[in-house]
């Protein structure tokens, strides 16, 4: 395939990049490093379908965006290519790996519009070690396609570090959620900024644009500035979310909230706390956590009433301010570039 | 602490490793990459005593043993001794992290004489996260005083390849004993030794040993003989253990072995498949794992019938010879007595 055909356009790029996945897995599935049996081979093959497609690919496609922006090319090599997109792809079995044990640590229903890997009838809690599987694949496709680079040591510490990060955030939420009696004067916005950032913030928007980083020959040394702004957008994504949850149109994002009745330590029960009087908190403290609909109500119009969605608003509008200064003081265009990108994909989001 | 005082013999050697435990506990209770809570700290700090500690220390005490021997001196220098003992460290935290997450997939109630970690109150399903906390430790520790020697990329690559092949094994025994029905005729041989390979074996046997020769300046592509002595010797291991379950004194092996009544893919039910006639497979069929205990009672007439105790002390002795052959074979001395000392301590045990 003469490289000018591999991405052109938008479209074209995620084609390609979802054609990648296929020789990524059949890959994995005759390593040699296990013997496979029939059925093991089967087993994986349904598992990964299941777990890693179905996503919007967000996390994947953003390596190859970023790393063409920090090349300055519209075209990649096919070579190119391919390096980009597993790494790519990598992120996105770390995020497979992510909601297969999250969703049984939360014991949900669905994911991605069907059950849960672990709600599979004879799947059960062998989705544990299967979520395993899925951490141990990256490793193994890194191995396979990145061992000789110079830059190896430095992507396999990049991953274990964001990953260590987000099992540490993921920590901090179930231990503040889910431990114990509710105890609302445990939230607050250093906790809510606390498990935001680690829980989400680095494997979703710092690991994409460090791979590309990686990918173009750079030391992540150097990027301390970058890794913060990328931090700071997904804190500032996570509080939309939370935003949405709330006053988002169920139509338009595809689900209804439910953080009120999950206890969640949300971005706007956090700045309910911080601006109730006496009275107000004790109606937070009755009401937040409970399923009853009056309840929910309640927690709303308490919202209402500490005008909620005008501090949001002005959140928004002082965090998008901040990170376009912080984005302009970067001396690189190409890295401006790719920041930006970022940042209007989210910016005003309303799903 | 002068070289010397660190560990002379045994015991001294055993309590050096166990201090070095305080230290590397310390340094990940004080990791930088995470913000650590007041609350999640005392959690980690629990979860690892509770996990780590309690075991015999066999696989992590054997890395500094391994090492010694390979370096031809009865005492390690202070630097030596850390590094080899964290490495051994990290073994026994790999163990943490197979057990804690096993322990679920089992539905187990104790471990090494306490409850399961996720029996324990207030913990519950966190105990997976907890799982990928411990694995996320080695990393750090890898990182902390590794990153700057020359096999620091294979030492990575070593532990990510040993997990594989662990969740790999673990996958084939979750799909073969648990998944559908109970179904006899899926067990053999051949998937006995791939569950006890790749389950027990490869992480046993063949990483301390891995760990002591990077930490001794080898490269393990040169080791493949050796890697596939260890992983023998780790499949004789297993047998011993399917073995001690049914023909074990439990006053002396500490347990009631239960391997009958949990449908398990015992080298003992492998044999007595292959030496069965039709009559006698139906009575496996018929009373395999299944807790009444006068099934349990008609599965053991059984084997007495086939001869399985003399069965297995043909294959004992076999095993051992062809073990002690291959390990002469070996043309480094050094390499020989680490051999030897690993089968010494397996070799006829009786718990």
């Amino acid at each position: 395939m003469a490289a000018a055909a591999v991405n052109g356009g938008g479209g074209e790029n995620k084609a390609a990049f979802a054609r990648i996945y296929d020789a990524l897995k059949a890959e994995l599935l005759r390593d040699p490093a296990f013997e496979y049996t029939e059925s093991s081979r089967q087993w994986i093959d349904r598992m990964l379908d299941y777990n890693v497609l179905g996503g919007k690919c967000n996390r994947g496609l953003s390596v190859v965006d970023s790393y063409k922006l920090l090349k300055g090319v519209d075209v990649l090599t096919e070579e190119e290519m391919f390096l980009a997109s597993t790494l790519g792809w990598c992120i996105e079995w770390l995020q497979a790996f992510f909601l297969v044990l999250d969703d049984i640590m939360d014991d949900s229903h669905t994911r991605r519009g069907q059950p849960c890997w672990f709600r599979v009838s004879q799947v059960g809690l062998i989705a544990v070690n299967d979520g395993i599987l899925l951490r141990n694949h990256i490793s193994r496709m890194l191995r396979l396609h990145f061992k000789k680079k110079p830059y190896y040591a430095d992507l396999l510490d990049l991953f274990n570090e964001v990953e260590f990060k987000t099992a540490s955030g993921q920590m901090l939420d179930l231990i503040t959620t889910h431990e114990g009696e509710k105890d609302l004067t445990k939230y607050n916005i250093g906790v809510h900024r606390r498990i935001v950032q680690f829980k989400t913030a680095y494997y979703s928007f710092y690991l994409p644009v460090a791979c590309a980083l990686l990918l173009s020959g750079e030391s992540l040394e150097n990027y301390s500035a970058v890794e913060n702004i990328l931090v700071e957008m997904g804190t500032y994504f996570q509080v939309q979310d939370d935003y949405l949850d709330c006053y988002g149109d169920p139509e338009f994002i595809g689900k209804i909230g439910t953080d009120i009745e999950d206890y969640k330590c949300s971005w706007l029960v956090v700045q309910a706390l911080e601006r109730a009087d006496e009275s107000q908190k004790s109606i937070l403290f009755e009401n937040y956590g409970k399923k009853d609909p009056a309840c929910v109500a309640k927690v709303k119009d308490l919202y209402k009433e500490l005008n909620l969605e005008a501090v949001f608003h002005e959140y928004e509008s002082e965090s998008y301010k901040k990170l376009i200064a912080d984005i302009e003081a970067q001396p690189s265009v190409a890295v401006q570039k790719v920041l930006k990108s970022f940042l209007h994909k989210i910016y005003m989001r309303q799903k």
